[in-house]
């Protein structure tokens, strides 16, 4: 059967995200090179494994000769220390679009987050064109991506989609998650529309599911034919049905960052 | 069963959505405390009732004692002489916050209108962010209620959720109803969700179903997880084909405030 | 069985849409008046056939009268040379306006086009309220009898709705026909409710089907009631699996106006 | 010499505005009438006085009787318990407007209050479309009456300007009050704009001088050619050098209504 | 002394604009081609004389050859029949820029006018982002010249300065005149900027002098570097003292295109 | 004479600007803490030295001790290549913020630069809301810069006012230079009151005189009271008189960046 890709790269290929999304990269492409930084076991017939450190040019050099495609998920993605975060969501940043420039690669998709927008309150709708608000160091990190990968856009016509994806693991099982929650088969989906639409220019995107309650408005990515299936509805019932108003200066649920608020920055002792 | 609230106060029991509503508030809360101006009749065994004159200060405070939340829909709901609505809904409502304040109620839900904003035209689409425009005594009383409640939000903390109610009869009959037409069960589930998302600041939603034709835009109160279920689509086939385009001076075609607009202000001869 | 309508002029009867919209216009009044500059065979019981080239004032105001309304499809619609589109659809619309005003007919469905936004990017969304942005010598007619019919409104009070239909063919077998895809059950629902909704003033609204993937936002004639029961995800599966992404300087596929870009302007030699 | 208009009414013309203003008012008409609640003193030879509470209709009605315009200064301008504030702010403009509607009056000048905004922080930029933020009694009570008069204006083609007035006192001895101020001067030229401009509709503007520093924007209201001659800057040599950045927690320096924020709700005991 | 241009074309030559404005135009080039479709006398030195009717395509491709820059002041400019407006404004402006395109001609500055947008309200801001709203036959032709020239740009590059030109006689006389009058020196001024700013893509601004009151909002255009010197207010206390508002139905002053919305539609008898 | 602070802390001290501004410092306090990354000269009797690398944690903390403010104007500030930028301008920022953080500090003001947004177009027109549009890996690091900082603001109530600079040289030269031309004292004056004004949240405002022609809006931070004195308009006589049309590829007068544009980025080779 025809795939839309020859080979694509998929990096953080290890992390929670990419295991879970390994087994079905294989729709987009004959040869599915899987990245990340250390050993993660053998590949199968239609992989290649590239183990790199996001922070080491000529590696990722390396690792992105010969793809189609990028599926970047590799960098840290919860709250740490400053110094593994530069190195990985920033040089691994810079790094990765050197490489997708001088490579002449085309279309990076990019695994953002919703903490690049966390600081808006859970009464807000956010939408692509307002300001990012950041709520913590791994926040701050992934709105540096989304600012780098602009530039290649608007300066050198490299094209990225970047996902601010929500909550995606397998439950919901509180408010917040309700709202922001993503199921796989939509995460694949994104991804496939993100990689095959003809044109995506720079484009922000957020990553939820057919969720009853919004606090993101996708309109403007809307020519990306993304239509979710799933609905966090699935789970609504398993929630206390008993309200208790949280503490007027409980942060968690205020902000729509939750609990990554109380995470951050984390300052060497 | 675990209900949401140990009790709450529901305003405005005797009036025509109060008698609707009645038997489904026992889903919120183990006691439900009716109040209006006059008698109706006995409670049910779940059931509180306090006669209560809004305008009556004193009185306000006590109906609101020892109450998790409050659902506000007494009040004049019709086009009236400008006494008994000052008297009901400016007077009550300064009655009821500071008796909100004063126990520290952390929310209320108020019944306000559509006539908050009647004199936009019935081509033009509404969202909660742009001026009210009232059509009357009624819709400006219901525009002073959400200006007070955002007060009682901004400075002191006190949430509420202003629902502009659209047509809530069980059946429409003309094109105005179509578009405003709001069913019995979703309002139901509208207050359920604004009483119980755990944060809601100071938020104007309107009350529609999920008909055809949409004249109020609600995106920004998308955060409340309201999914309406029904739909006037209905009742659309049992609207007269034919089609005689109303006269060029026929406001109350012009103007989504329908036939309110001819009602006011009605002052005394 | 009671119609909308008494009479009501369709004009371009002998065009693509008129040819396939004919036999659906019984539904919208006893008397359809059918209009083309030349022949088009014979008229069926409940049809009036009148020949008018839209140049020719006089004939114009005869084709006009007696009618309730206008489904306004006449005109060229294709880039061509200045000339006959000077003639038809600028010449054309002025003629067609001062009949309309002189006879006091009250509403014109005027079937424009996605050209006159052809020059937005495939990546952009575009709302009514956004500067049109024509893409050829037919898109520039197209916005000049939107521009026109804009002062009727505002200055003698005829109602316009103007139609920017989208690619209105049986079959979508591209990306930008599976966005801007209109189906034919869809373009009659459209029109009926562009005919039947008791106020419209001057409405512009965006003439697709409930395709996934949207280019144009069309929220501010949501109160016309037009809700799309077709998709074209039907064709979504005949399209290629493989990607390749168009050449950077393809402007076919960076602008929405696709091949029209390519197309004109038609000078003579 | 000629005057603008031939009489005109001033209510409030005991308070402290109104007394400073009252020597200029002669520019405006042959005939001033001035009114307030209580005695104040004789009348100059080109003056009216009526005495008249707000409250009461019939006296209202008389008040206004043969007057070509108003300016309203009347009513209570401090935080005060809500009962005073009904009586003169909202049942005050109630009767008012009902007298200008029976008596065909074509304008009133309405003296509204920034308080209409003071819980916006003193880091933003309001203008006349972003919803008000009353920061009390007093201030709630002001958006009452530029909501009543919207809805004359609306509904029956009554103009108002409602000018949110600043710090109109002699001089500005705080950074609040350097942004806010208002000179006399200013005041009486933008109350004779408001007069004498042929159409103002419904319009709020902002009364400050030309000020370095801004809070309000004033475009919406431009065309009432207002261009204030004064500024704050004469003063800003006077404050303390020295900085003191506020405590984190003084609303008085955070919200745009300053000390006003502690005064209210002024609770009965 | 060096001069901004080699040769400069001026459309329009013996318009009332033209006829002012000609004395001035040697500070834009060494050589001014004068044209206009009737002999206006001879040429001075330093200009060129091209008798041209802009309706004929040739004639107008002669007229352009060898400029630099035009200024496009011809066409008809005030409200007349169809006929006559389609020919020069219509296909003068269709005829101008195939030659400007085929010719490799950089730049245009339109004289647009503010009837392109004399059915916004007196009350109203407008800005070059809101859509026109044209008062009559004349008014609408200029929206056209508008679009086709944005039409060039967007497509072809060529860069198009459209001046929506007030009221630029030497007196103003009325309040209507206050606000859009623009001096001879202030205008000169405008086309020296559009002329020699780098880069001005398609713009729209506004030929206004530095009078007290706006209508019309410049911001966008700002980067032209304008600034007028003149300012309307000299005429301010020639105007009468006295107001007598005008009838509520009275179109002249309640929109800003003033008395030409009793000018069209000039209808053949 | 009393001083505004105690000791404020100028990163930057042996920059351009840093040399330039050195003797304007003792006008904010009693003493002016200097600091850069190398040894540059003596300090005065108002002035303390530091030497310290951005990158190095410790002694940004050391640096930071004491002050009552910081003017941030340390790291690099031209294109270079993406080592030397992260250390000085990412992890620098992120020292210092955790320093300011740690030890309390109110307020500061950064230098940002207009390369934040450069690749807007010089047609454009861009206020603070705008996303950014960096045009260069020192535009990329600037706009993190801004980034964290509202963190910092947004968490933990940090004062930050952003200063995106012009082009702050003795004279401007060319048109670009006339637009973003700022002057010293100008400069002195923002920093002045982006120390002083009671309350500044998270600002970004734009560093230019008040020169005519604008690509930057500045409207959301007039609350600083910033009125620059100086404009560029002296400098405008001396540029060339005759035009020549920028080349239609010419990157560096189509977009606000300028000759950044072809500096980055700067690949290690």
């Amino acid at each position: 059967m025809t795939k839309p890709f020859k080979r694509i790269l998929f990096t953080g290929a290890a992390g929670n995200l990419g295991r879970r999304l390994r087994e079905r990269l294989h729709e987009f492409a004959d040869i599915v090179r899987l990245s990340d930084v250390a050993d993660f076991g053998p590949a199968a017939p239609h992989e290649e494994i590239v183990l790199c450190d996001l922070g080491d040019r000529d590696a990722v050099m390396r690792m992105c000769e010969g793809v189609d495609a990028i599926l970047h998920f590799g960098g840290i993605s919860t709250e740490e220390e400053w110094a593994p975060i530069m190195q990985a969501n920033i040089l691994g940043m810079v790094n990765l679009y050197e490489a997708v420039h001088k490579l002449g690669i085309r279309r990076v998709v990019f695994a953002s987050t919703n903490h690049t927008m966390g600081m808006y309150k859970t009464t807000d709708l956010v939408d692509a064109t307002m300001p990012p608000r950041a709520d913590g160091y791994y926040g701050v990190s992934k709105v540096f991506g989304e600012t780098l990968s602009r530039y290649y856009w608007d300066r050198f016509g490299v094209e990225t989609v970047c996902i601010r994806i929500g909550y995606c693991w397998p439950e919901a099982t509180n408010y917040r998650q309700l709202v922001t929650w993503l199921s796989l088969d939509d995460l694949v989906q994104l991804l496939h529309r993100s990689l095959t639409t003809p044109r995506v220019g720079h484009t922000i995107t957020f990553g939820i599911s057919d969720n009853e309650g919004r606090w993101w408005d996708d309109r403007h990515a809307a020519f990306l034919r993304y239509k979710p299936k799933d609905s966090s509805e699935q789970f609504a019932d398993k929630l206390p049905a008993e309200v208790q108003y949280p503490p007027a200066d409980d942060i968690a649920t205020f902000y729509q960052g939750g609990v990554f608020l109380h995470n951050g920055p984390k300052y060497r002792p």
